[in-house]
């Protein structure tokens, strides 16, 4: 059982969180804290939390299990900040979709001296909306979620990690960060970029087909709707993965186009049902 | 009310059009012509097709409309033999993904003698699955469907063709066959072409990565499922919309490449900003 659990950021994922702790009860006290009072109330109001604050340092006075759900950068700033307020033996974890900056923060703080333990996380399990309004207590049941160790990592935090995700009916899958900063530059920030360039390439192409877009292009394009300050500072703290992750899409678009260019409808076939196998693999 | 509707090739769509209009009511007698008389049982057993036969000619004789719904250019051979074997004042329309190469093939027709009157159609409704199996009375109730006429289509005709829809609960909407191709190059054919190469692109640059793919990456290449036959005709046959399209695509991409190389956050959060505002337009 977690004594105290403190939240920084109360969103769609650290409500979402908050929600689901106190669904299955794994914390005895929960700690809310965010910048504006006025959009915590609500998590207040519908017992979700016992206690909110917009201080940082004071939020996280005698909590055992911390979790920064802000932006990617703003939770490297509020790391420093995390590091000498919380009680020795704290473990820290967070929410975000990059991992090797927050990671490295964390080593360069605990080389400067003892503090907390911190130990990433990524729960897959985002969507397009944000806020508090958007939040479920189911949110996490089901989904994978990323916990990236290094070779410093206590393993008691590890474990206290670990077991917070499973706790709310999360699979946990351990990468270490560059591993997993290049997978999720695969499968979610080079999906976002190309949904985002593909809404502009039709406003710029063809906007008034816009006016009969049916159910593919929405599915291809639903992400482009995502929170503009929470993958600004994404695709900018994973920049380098997500360049090769273009790169590498520009290679397959090259062929995909010559395939069309050549007429080589076998050829073109085939590919097209390599694809769908693939795909049906996924689920 | 139509006598008889013929439909050739009975497969998602040809096999919803048939649930449909039996659902409707909207014709006395309904005809299913395809070339595998073991997949045509099924849509007799259940009672949606009232005779088949894998005979175009014969499917056709005494039919008052007659609906191609095979691939795109398999619809452009069989509209000649359809031409001579209907009866003088048959309506005839498709359900292709393309439309200025079956209307250009249908003016050649009419310009070498009389015969039947054709008007394109081409319904928005179709899915990454195929197969009568997956056919649906209600797949065109709320669709899309987009009639191109042109200025030799007979007005009974276009009047025909656009009740049919109507009367199955579509919203049509009329293009002339070259802004058509135009359009759904833009809203549909590219975005399938991104969903491919994003597909290709993970399974070349981060292929372990898939196996933690989440809804994101699920929804942005579920249409990489699509068939590959169906597909392999309308890339070819819409090549040059399809490839102004990915050229549009790729200017798209490289400028908000631009923008993450460039590290302007401000400028990057706008772009994103602007694209959530678009797609949230789409609903």
């Amino acid at each position: 059982m977690i004594e105290r659990l403190a939240i920084v950021g109360v969103g769609l994922l650290g409500g979402s969180l908050a929600k689901a702790a106190r669904a299955h009860g794994i914390a005895r006290q929960i700690v809310g804290v965010g910048r504006d009072p006025g959009r915590l109330q609500p998590a207040v109001r519908d017992g979700t939390l016992d206690r909110i604050t917009t201080d940082v340092a004071e939020g996280v006075v005698g909590a055992d299990r911390i979790v920064l759900a802000a932006p990617v950068l703003a939770n490297e700033a509020l790391l420093a900040r995390v590091w000498p307020a919380a009680p020795a033996g704290a473990v820290v974890t967070d929410v975000g979709s990059t991992k090797a900056g927050i990671v490295a923060a964390a080593e360069r703080l605990a080389a400067a001296g003892p503090g907390v333990q911190f130990v990433g996380s990524h729960p897959m399990a985002g969507s397009e909306r944000s806020g508090y309004g958007e939040a479920r207590a189911d949110l996490f049941a089901g989904a994978t979620v990323v916990v990236t160790p290094t070779e410093t990592s206590a393993p008691a935090a590890v474990k206290g990690v670990t077991e917070l995700w499973a706790a709310l009916g999360a699979r946990v899958v351990t990468l270490d960060p560059a591993t997993h900063d290049r997978a999720v530059a695969a499968i979610s920030h080079l999906p976002h970029v190309v949904a985002w360039a593909l809404l502009d390439a039709v406003v710029r192409f063809e906007p008034d087909a816009l006016a009969i877009a049916a159910r593919g292009f929405k599915d291809t394009t639903r992400i482009a709707a995502s929170d503009p300050e929470v993958w600004r500072e994404i695709l900018l703290d994973n920049r380098a993965a997500v360049t090769a992750g273009v790169a590498a899409f520009r290679r397959a678009l090259d062929d995909l186009e010559g395939l069309m260019a050549s007429g080589d409808g076998a050829a073109l076939t085939a590919f097209l049902a390599r694809m769908k196998t693939l795909r049906e693999r996924l689920a």
